[in-house]
Parts: structure tokens; sequence; C-alpha cells
């Protein structure tokens, strides 16, 4: 990303919109080829995610909450490898040029790259014929040789997940319509938080040194935590059995479950639920759960790893395994 | 980019077509949520450029192409700015699993990726109803504070440019029928030659070390030699005074030009050069050039930073200025 004079479209575009929000030194003001980013004696833990219109997002969410989902998708990953945020860069592909939608998504975003102290660093806009797509490239730093894997979990730890499960997959389904439209949430309030926790997730970036800390293995919970859990276990070679009530779940999704609305199954195999899944040792759950509390996060133990290399099962209040007919979403 | 069973038709797509080419340690196999890139004492310079089917490839581009010109313009921005190559992430967004495209087109990466020294580090595939597009973050290592810049130039520098100026933009016309079509460049092998030239840019990073040791300002010319000097001169606060005649052009070029059948302001004003564009002291001229020489390209001399901030000056043959239309390529 650069602009200068004589300023084309693009780098009038890129100096109203972006310049402001790059504020960190090592973009140069947007007005040079490439960004510096400095390791300060810390490896570079380096993430990458999409979002494209009509798949990760709907062409009628506000800009501003595309802005901050498409750099939040990333600063998860960063949080689930035990990272603290250093940067990132943008690709921007647009029909057109849209003034005010953009003016709203560069403010949103500048606003959460200052307060998750990750900074704008460069990017790339071009035009497509095609729907709207952000590709974001994140940055952060770890003492050297302390990312967190996937591929550290060891029979005997706990599986225990941050926040709740399932709130963004119902905010889906709202906003799609369905059997969990308006009519069975019938506040409004309640209907905001569930399309609020799809929109704009909540990356848990404050609790990347607890996980650091006391993690044997994680990732982020983005495609649904079924297939997340899954993906976890073949990685380190193990399996692991869930205790399905032992699933933090939101006052509204709970609520959506005892009515017999929704099943768990559509709550742990939606997605978008930008939480850390993780495996912690025995005895060092205390303290994880501890140092999340302190972060102001939350931390649940919902089962437990053992040997194998089944999938995962998932047990009900009866003791029963449920079937699921999918795990996650993939693309293809 | 991460694969692990139980596999999706994203996984499997990774699994067979990209991990066999992320060899580098730090890419976990693409087993894992992020890729760590060791600074080894240096800075990492970051950059990011996107290709757009239509805009900044063709259709019908065979795929093996495709990936290295990808590839190849960012590798581009890490040689103008005298670093060496670190690694990549990709973002391919996809509008169907079409498996002889992604074969080729991974395999070439991959070739590339070990020719220019530049791993795969990780990335993210994704599903749009679009046009394709493929968008590489990548990485490069200059000792610390040694990026060099748009903004260093100073009057009395030499203004110096790589390799040939034009061949891309013949190419693309060749290839998109009109003046330059067939009838015009007989020969098949000239033909193939500048086409070859749009479709897999030739990155300049064997001169990378020689930019940083002499050159006093870079960038690559990707979007125009005439626009591109504009933007490296409005960043360093100076004007320059071109000779047309000096501007080095392959037998190709001269032939056409010659004959009348495009213009110099074609060539200037075309984009996909992807040669370093720099300015030089001038009692550093021969050492640049000689150390060019060395490491197997060519530099050559084209005009001088004057004082001013007036668009750069293009002087013919003959001391006139010639009027420029259009300066270089922008999106919007």
């Amino acid at each position: 990303m650069a602009s200068a004079s004589p300023a084309s479209g693009e780098d009038s575009l890129i100096a109203r919109y972006f310049r402001p929000i790059a504020t960190d030194p090592g973009a140069f003001d947007l007005g040079d080829d490439a960004a510096v980013l400095k390791a300060d004696g810390c490896e570079i833990v380096v993430t990458t995610d999409a979002i494209v219109e009509g798949v990760h997002f709907l062409g009628s969410d506000p800009p501003d909450t595309v802005g901050r989902k498409a750099l939040r998708v990333n600063l998860s990953d960063l949080a689930a490898k035990g990272a603290a945020p250093a940067g990132f860069v943008l690709t921007l592909a647009l029909r057109k040029v849209d003034d005010a939608w953009l003016k709203s998504f560069a403010h949103a975003l500048g606003e959460d790259a200052a307060c998750f102290n990750c900074p704008l660093l460069g990017g790339d806009t071009v035009s497509t014929p095609g729907p709207l797509m952000i590709s974001i490239t994140a940055f952060g730093r770890v003492p050297v040789g302390k990312m967190v894997h996937r591929s550290g979990a060891k029979p005997g730890d706990r599986v225990m997940v941050t926040g709740t499960i399932g709130d963004a997959a119902l905010g889906l389904a709202i906003l799609r319509g369905g059997n969990v439209a308006d009519a069975a949430v019938a506040d409004a309030a309640v209907r905001n938080l569930l399309i609020g926790r799809y929109r704009v997730p909540q990356p848990r970036n404050m609790l990347a040194s607890a996980v650091r800390d006391h993690a044997s293995a994680a990732m982020d919970v983005s495609d649904g935590l079924a297939g997340d859990l899954a993906k976890l276990c073949a990685a380190s070679g193990v399996s692991a059995v869930i205790d399905l009530e032992s699933i933090p779940l939101s006052a509204a999704a709970s609520d959506l479950v005892s009515r017999r609305i929704v099943g768990i199954e559509t709550l742990i195999a939606g997605g978008d639920d930008y939480e850390v899944l993780c495996t912690v040792p025995d005895d060092r759950v205390e303290a994880f759960a501890e140092a999340a509390r302190r972060a102001g996060g939350q931390a649940t133990s919902i089962g437990m790893v053992v040997a194998g290399a089944s999938a995962p099962k998932f047990i009900d209040g009866q003791g029963a395994e449920l079937a699921l007919e999918r795990l996650s979403y993939s693309h293809f």
C-alpha cells in the first residue's frame, strides 16, 4: 500500500481512509512499497484469514462490523497461539469506491487496531468485479520457541474453552430467518446480542499469555467446536471425550436449547465462535482458569484428552454419545 | 492454512497441493493456525500484493504462470527494498476446486519458492462466486534500519533502472490484439518473449544487495515507469529529468518503436515491468552498475534527480518534452 501524488483514485482512497489509521512508524505513512516489522528479540507469528461477502459476512452487514470482523478473526488466531499482536497488512478487493462504506469500515478498523495494539502496516487495494473480499495477514510476537501449537495435547489433559459456544451460529441463524427467527427469540436485546456475536467476534487476546503459560495445545474455534477439536486431536495424535452439559452456553443459547428450538449439535458444529479451545495438563487447570479470570475472561473445562485416533466423543447427560452429521464448516 | 483429518474438502486441497511445497520448518507442514518467522537479528520487511483474474492476469493465462506471477510481484517489492526473501503466506479465493489447475499452479509456485529461497509459510483458502484472486504477503529480512525507501532521492542523484522497460506492456497488447497484434510482431519467438514478460515477471532479487548498498531511494516498476518515478519523486520531495533515448528497451520493443507501431509513451506508461527503479548518488553509479553486472543483471542510467516539485520530465532526442496522457495504471 503506497500513496503519493500524483494522486490516482487508488492513492487518494488510501490517503483518505487508511493513512489516518496507519500510525505505526513501521508503516511509513503507507507511503512506501513495504513496511518494517521489528522482531524485538521475539519470533514473529504469522496468520492470515480472508473474509468474503456472502460467505463469511453478509452484504447487509454494517461496514464497521465488517472491518472489525476482518481483523478480529486474525487476532483470534494470535490469541490462541499465545502471541501478542504486532501489526497487520490488509488486502481489500472492491467493486467500486463507496465513500460512506469505506469511511465507516476504516474508522472501525482503526479503532480496533488501537484497542488491540495491532497497527495497520500496509496493504493493497484492488478492483474486482466479484464480491467484496478482505484478506488480512496479522503478526504477533512470542518469545523464541513459545508459540502454542495444535499438536501438544496429551492423554489426561483437560479440554478447555473460553467464553461461550454457539452464540454466533445463533446470530447467523436469526439473520437468515428460519426456525431461530424473531418469533423464537422475542427479546430484541437478546437477538442483537446473538447477531453481535456473529458480526463482531470478541477475540480472547487478553488470555494469550495465560494460554502460553499453561496450555499444552490450542487453536481458536472458528469453524465449529466439534470440527476444530477433531483437528486439534488429529494434530496431537489423541482423542477426547467431551461432556456436552459442561460446554459453556450463554443464557440465550441455553434457553433455546431447553425449549428444543435448537439442538446442542447446532451450537457445537456452527462456526464463528472465535473462542480459544485448548488442552491443559490436569495440574495446571486451576492456575489457567485463575489466570483467565484475572485477565477478565473465563475458561471452562469441558472434557478430557484420551489416547486413541478416533474422533472426539460428545456425551450427553444420560451417558449417550451424540451423533454429529457434520463437524464444522468447509469451503469446498 | 491448516490441514488435519478429519479431512474436509478444504483440508484435503491444502494437503494435496500446498503441503508438499511448504518445506520450511516454520510452516509446521501447514498443520497449525499460524507460522513462525525467525527474524535472525534482522528487521522484517512486509509487502502485500494481490492479483485478480481479468484485472492483473487473464483467465486464459496458464495456471503455472499465474502462480509464478502472484509470488514474483511480491518478490519484486522485496528486491527494490534491498531485502532478502524470507517467506510468504498465500490467500487463494477460488470459485471451485479445479484439480488440474491447482496442481499446475501449486507446482510452479513451489518451484519459484525454492528458486527464490522464499518458502510458503501458510495461508487461507476460501470460496468465492467472483473471479479468482490470489493475495500474497511476502516477508524479507534487512539489517536493522537498512530498508531502502522511496523517499531518499536527492538532487544530483542519477535515476537508474534495471533490465528493460515496456516489454510486459507489449506482451499484454499482443494478448489483447489491436495494433500490436500478431501481424506487427511476425516472429513467434519474439511474441512469446514479450508475452512471457507479461505473464512471468523476472524480479531482480539478485540485485537486492546492490540496491541496498548503493541506492538512495528505490521502488519497483509495477504500474508504469512514468507514474512510478513520479511517486518516488513525490515521496522524496524532488523532481527528475529523464532522457527518453537512454531508457533501456529490448530489441523487440526498439523495433516496434522505430517502426512507429507503438510510441515510447506506451512503454513508459504501461505496467508490469517489475524492474527496480532507483536513484544513486553520482559517485556510486559505476559501483552500482558493476555490482549489478556481477549479480547477473544490468542497471542503466536514464536521467537525473533535480530539485523541484513538478512531475518528472521526459525529454526526447530533439530536446522536446514528451506529453503523457496518463502516467500509469490505477484501479479506481
